[in-house]
């Protein structure tokens, strides 16, 4: 049996491992047949992803003797919309699946988000299993329970906090990746480094070359250092109702450079670490970070092949862009800042010479 | 400040009070305001309701100073759908409503399910109010946060286990209740007695009448007899992994006379009248229940003005009917019979002869 770590997400009655390995499906009867129940299973993909590995967990099942549907949708974030899940609620009733039914996410985020709802609410609720084939998927969004899919009127609107019975992220899985997907995975790395996780961070600055060049040992290392960050964040507080708020460093910028340049031109990952330079750049401004900090941070996400300037919107569309941004209760702006690396915190109260000046 | 009485659901931290009243508008200071956190409210109802009722909570709000918008929808079971839950996000979404808005099912079943599945998912979810205004909304819908919509494929199907903060049973909302849908609630009325609650059987049996004249006294009375055999089920099975399976009496059977007579034809509670007398007789023919307390279920039933005959499909049909209904785990029929009057139990073991002679 080859290697693999497992980690626990903490939230009681709710806990679920986390198995990150090269190769986690010759480990398969313990990562993941007891996770299954005992009714059928219904893998989701899509049309990308599928080729690739949807025949190897097929062959698994079937060795098993579990019955077992699948459902591809097309590849894209656009997809992630009310029609497409239905197609996975289709699905699953026209095979006749009941309660006992456990869903297998195999994919990117996209993915992910989608099949973790339609696990929320297909019958009010049926187990489900992430297998995610990403980085981003592998370090953030398969961990911590956010589901959903976009509105026409705004992304990840509709959705629930809903955990997964298990996650499995094969490593060996980011071999067929683009390399602009792993860099945009990269900034979600970096960004546990910079909250709250100084020896990660020094990690990171040695080994992003072999990260770069998909050294399997490292890659696994940064997944699961990644995943231990998020698990403990997301334990403490799993609704996002405080804490977590940290995970959005650099994200309220982020969001911001996506819908300004229009969905799909920059990744999100890549929108992210050009947040995360403004984020720490404002931050800096305000008196709360070195300069030499600053530039660490600018270089580390440089050498991730990450862009660190920010498109000129101009600072009045970002403004309107960060207003419209969900995590804004009752007007305000609430920023994540930095006091150094490793130093998040959660502020409504950046001077407002300092964010112009990100801005412009 | 007129009277009312105030039950809780025990949730833990999911507790919420059941307020049941003959006008609870005028004591909205207790039983609306201190629920509604300090966000907006959107008021959701429907084309009949809405004239009817949404004009007086409106000035409430008004009066308080509360911000709030509302969203009427078609009125009518097959408009519970993916495409209108679809309006009330889009309504949310265009007037800017964050995490801190409160929705308000204004309306029957249909509008509260609707509601209660919009606030559930809208930005991973959000606060609700139930505000029944039927009978079968006042004693089972609005209570025990089971929320969804129909699917094509399906009815219930999709859907989340999410509770209101607070729900307000009107009984002055009755009068304007059309006395099919009146009866129609009877029919789960008389279930909880069934279920559990000999007393509860026993003065039903004493106040039919008073309850169809729509006596206020006696409704209050019912509905909050009803809530609280409801609200203690629910507190020991919140996602229904056992006892609150008991609440399905007379549903296995309902349900495939509502399909297979098409959904509209029979009320929902007038086919789990005819199922209740169904189970009744298959659990007498089981040897379970006894002739006379038979006679007194069916005469309840019949003083209601509920049927107390199902239609005859068939006994194929019903048992096709009954395949798909989604209580059946693993392929297996699991019924809710009766040992008498006030006892009610699950089995899948209904023996053949007496389920046969049901369905013929
Ligand atoms: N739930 C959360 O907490 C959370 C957190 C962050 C992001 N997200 C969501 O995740 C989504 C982004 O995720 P993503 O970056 O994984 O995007 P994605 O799912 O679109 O995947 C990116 C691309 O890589 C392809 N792909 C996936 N695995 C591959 C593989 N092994 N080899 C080759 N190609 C592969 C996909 O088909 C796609 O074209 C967004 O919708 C975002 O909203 C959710
Ligand atoms: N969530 C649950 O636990 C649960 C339990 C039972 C039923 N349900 C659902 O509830 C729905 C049935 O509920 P319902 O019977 O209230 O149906 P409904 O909501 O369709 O209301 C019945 C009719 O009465 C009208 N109406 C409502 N209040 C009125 C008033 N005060 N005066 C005059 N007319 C009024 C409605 O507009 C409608 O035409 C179904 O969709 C069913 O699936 C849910
Ligand atoms: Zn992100
Ligand atoms: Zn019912």
């Amino acid at each position: 049996m080859p290697d693999y770590q497992t980690l626990t997400l903490d939230l009681g009655a709710r806990s679920y491992p986390i198995f990150i390995g090269e190769d986690l499906l010759s480990a398969a009867e313990h990562t993941l047949r007891p996770w299954l129940g005992n009714g059928k299973v219904v893998l989701v993909s899509n049309t990308t992803v599928a080729p690739l590995y949807l025949a190897r967990w097929q062959a698994c099942l079937e060795h098993w003797g579990i019955a077992h549907h699948h459902v591809i949708l097309p590849d894209g974030e656009q997809y992630k919309d009310v029609q497409h899940l239905d197609q996975i609620y289709s699905a699953l009733l026209a095979a006749h699946c009941d309660r006992k039914t456990t869903l297998l996410a195999l994919g990117g985020g996209v993915i992910g988000d989608m099949t973790g709802f339609a696990a929320a609410c297909y019958m009010r609720g049926i187990a489900f299993i992430q297998i995610p084939t990403t980085l981003l998927a592998q370090v953030d969004s398969s961990v911590g329970g956010k589901t959903g899919i976009n509105h026409p009127l705004g992304k990840n609107m509709i959705g629930a906090f809903y955990q997964p019975r298990a996650v499995l992220a094969e490593i060996s899985s980011l071999c067929t990746l683009p390399a602009r997907e792993l860099a945009a995975g990269l900034a979600e790395v970096i960004k546990y480094g910079l909250i709250d996780d100084v020896p990660f961070f020094d990690w990171l600055e040695q080994h992003m070359p072999a990260l770069l060049a998909r050294d399997g040992a490292a890659l696994a290392e940064a997944v699961a250092w990644s995943c231990r960050n998020k698990a403990r964040i997301v334990a403490a507080d799993e609704t996002e109702s405080g804490v977590r708020a940290l995970l959005n460093l650099g994200h309220t910028f982020g969001h911001a450079i996506e819908a300004g340049l229009g969905y799909g031109q920059w990744l999100h990952g890549e929108a992210v670490a050009a947040g995360m330079v403004m984020a720490a750049t404002a931050s800096h401004l305000a008196g709360w970070l070195s300069a030499p900090e600053l530039q660490r941070i600018r270089r580390l996400i440089e050498a991730a092949g990450l862009p660190a300037e920010a498109p000129p919107l101009g600072a009045e569309r970002y403004l309107q862009l960060m207003q419209v941004d969900k995590k804004n209760e009752g007007g305000r702006i609430r920023f994540v800042m930095l006091r150094g690396i490793g130093q998040a915190f959660l502020t409504d109260a950046l001077p407002t010479a300092a964010l112009n000046a990100v801005l412009r």
